[in-house]
């Protein structure tokens, strides 16, 4: 986050905590997956879910992009979510509020009845309850699909909150201090005009909307 | 966006456009920077904002991983927002609809007028007119601070915009088909405990309550 020095002076918010990680991780709804090609960096954003101690993703087999990380590129995985502006008596005292993550490591990819596994994960994650209302996937889908899983391992990961108020003024002011909060939530669903005419919104959709998005 | 697929099923959402890039860029909170460290990807979520044909960040001069990229390593500043969750009829076609953006390049540090200039405007563009609510930063603290421009070059970035239902079935389905949207917004101010007693939330505030987040 911009005042990286609000990080230095307070090292309790880089503890390392697997609780805060996976916390932090669940709550994100996109996470950008880095790497490095001809020495520069590669990013790409990603859909993501965390599955116990591994984090999945997936994209086409014909991306080519997709296939140099799975052939063992070293790679990061991280989100950021902004939940507040930190507002103080200066500009410089100013901040936000965040919540961020880092994973370090390699992809794997899945195959067979894990990588099956890993991508109805994926999907009930996104949207629980979603892979139960709709037909399976087929084999032919699952070909196309590349799927791969970065571990979780210890002494590999950084997990960084902020949710605080800015310092206590050390010299007078009048001016206001608080914090503005953002939120991300769904909003009511809206049907596509090929949908089948008589199709009721899925009971899976309609639990989401409304609700404080992951 | 994980189904990568998409992207190259339709190609014109990578189709590079100037007004298309400063658009996804404006409307992002966080960006991500990433750079090599040691062959291996680096990564911090950064507060940022665009200057016209650069992008500006910030960061103590205290932090060691800012230096290095300060020092001419070669970046790449990321963004990525999900608009909506796209409900298909099935989990091989469902997708999210998304804005993206990456640009590539080195960063430079700015100096006098210019850093001070910037800082400024990095302030107002996260919270519009606040820069003039407050007194100005000070000669100590733009010396603690560490401000860095990314130009913005033609062929050095890209942008990709998804915003669409999913494909039209090409199987007979009763399933619904839609859209569950996602928007980030500006909750009411909280004020600090040790605001000012008879401090009003600024005006600068009070016009992002409850707007739609950048």
């Amino acid at each position: 986050m911009g005042p990286v020095h609000e990080i230095n002076r307070h090292p309790e918010r880089s503890r390392p905590q697997r609780a805060a990680l996976d916390a932090v991780l669940d709550a994100a709804l996109v996470a950008t997956l880095s790497t490095v090609v001809d020495d520069r960096p590669w990013v790409v954003p990603m859909l993501f879910a965390r599955d116990g101690d591994r984090l999945i993703v997936h994209g086409s087999t014909g991306a080519g992009a997709l296939r140099h990380v799975a052939a063992g590129a070293p790679v990061a995985l991280s989100v950021a979510r902004v939940d507040g502006l930190v507002i103080a008596h200066t500009t410089f005292e100013s901040s936000a509020n965040y919540r961020s993550a880092v994973v370090h490591g390699r992809l794997e990819p899945l195959t067979g009845a894990d990588q099956e596994r890993a991508l109805d994960l994926l999907s009930d994650r996104l949207v629980p309850g979603r892979v139960g209302e709709v037909r399976p996937t087929t084999r032919k889908e699952r070909s196309a699909t590349l799927a791969m899983a970065l571990p979780i391992v210890e002494g590999r990961w950084t997990v960084k909150i902020r949710d605080d108020w800015s310092d206590v003024p050390d010299e007078p002011t009048d001016a206001w201090i608080g914090i503005l909060p953002v939120t991300t939530t769904y909003g009511p669903p809206r049907t596509a005009p090929f949908s089948p005419p008589s199709a009721p919104v899925p009971a899976s959709v309609r639990r989401l909307a409304g609700s404080v998005a992951r």
